[in-house]
């Protein structure tokens, strides 16, 4: 028998992306969203959501594209940094000690030092509530050689953090289960 | 210096849930979807892209509601399973051993032996490509009492399963990191 929580936004993992924007001055900004995911196929698109409180939210509807970075576990410290302070008020690459990097195909920063980065235009805003969804389309995935195994980035080498969202807390990834499509089969009932 | 790896749907990591909803039968099926995320704090939602010709797709639009339950690690095969199968084709819940519970908030079925399940009513449905974005507003959140700690789901008691896009793969959850919006505390420039 299950205990009711009440409604709450209780799903468990959230990914941990750092979002890479320009603002009108041209000056790049990061920030990290939970409230995300993939969310299309063709065209391989993302689903990031904002409040429009966010000094991102505001460069993503002017400049129409954002990068979608992916912390190491190592990069935790980092990571949760700049989900604390505001774009508004602080450098928040120079106080990171993180790297901008334009992008060559949208008009946002990639992160130097994350091993994984999704460069992203915008496809359709989505106003929900508190927070807006914004759907971009992954324009190009840059990875660091280290983290490719067999031409894709793989799990236990990004090793990208997971968010919690009751307990707001990070979570690593562990160990490998298997392969999709694949460890069902037995399952599926022979005619 | 990243290597490009061209556009695709390689953001780590995603979430595997698992979709409860009811056919025009009434009959309860279930399907395994990993292009989702939580969408909204304010209504609490969340989304999650299907593909148009998938049976849960129309079981949406047309009972305006479905169920994320959320599998543990220990549960992966099943997962998988309701992965590989149509439930035009098969009873997904009697083939894989699944107990359905009525849901008295949603017109969508819970699965009884998953440790974590949102109850969500359709709020919006976008169109992006190959996948449809459906957002659906929390309604309740139900969860076994074993997972539950200081009243919340606790990420290394339900022990959700992660999916790696490139790789096809499932993993399990690793250690603890820290506290949200705590660890990155000390990277705050002190005026």
């Amino acid at each position: 028998m299950k205990r009711s929580l009440g409604p709450a936004t209780l799903a468990l993992p959230s990914p941990v992306w750092v979002i890479g924007t320009y603002d009108s001055a041209n000056a790049a900004n990061l920030m990290t969203a939970a409230w995300a995911g993939i969310a299309c196929s063709k065209p391989p698109a993302v689903a990031i959501s904002l409040r429009e409180a966010t000094y991102t939210y505001a460069n993503i509807v002017e400049r129409k594209a954002f990068t979608v970075n992916v912390p190491s576990a190592s990069q935790a410290q980092v990571a949760d940094f700049l989900g604390i302070v505001s774009g508004r008020d602080v450098d928040k690459f120079a106080d990171a000690g993180l790297t901008a990097v334009g992008s060559e195909l949208v008009d946002a920063p990639l992160v130097a030092e994350f091993p994984l980065s999704l460069e992203c235009r915008l496809l359709q805003t989505v106003k929900i509530g508190l927070h807006t969804l914004f759907v971009g389309e992954i324009v190009d995935v840059k990875a660091e050689e280290g983290v490719v195994r067999h031409g894709l980035p793989a799990m236990d080498l990004v090793s990208p953090l997971l968010f919690s969202a009751g307990e707001q807390s990070y979570y690593a990834v562990g160990d490998p289960l298997g392969k999709a499509f694949r460890l069902g089969r037995d399952l599926v009932r022979k005619p």
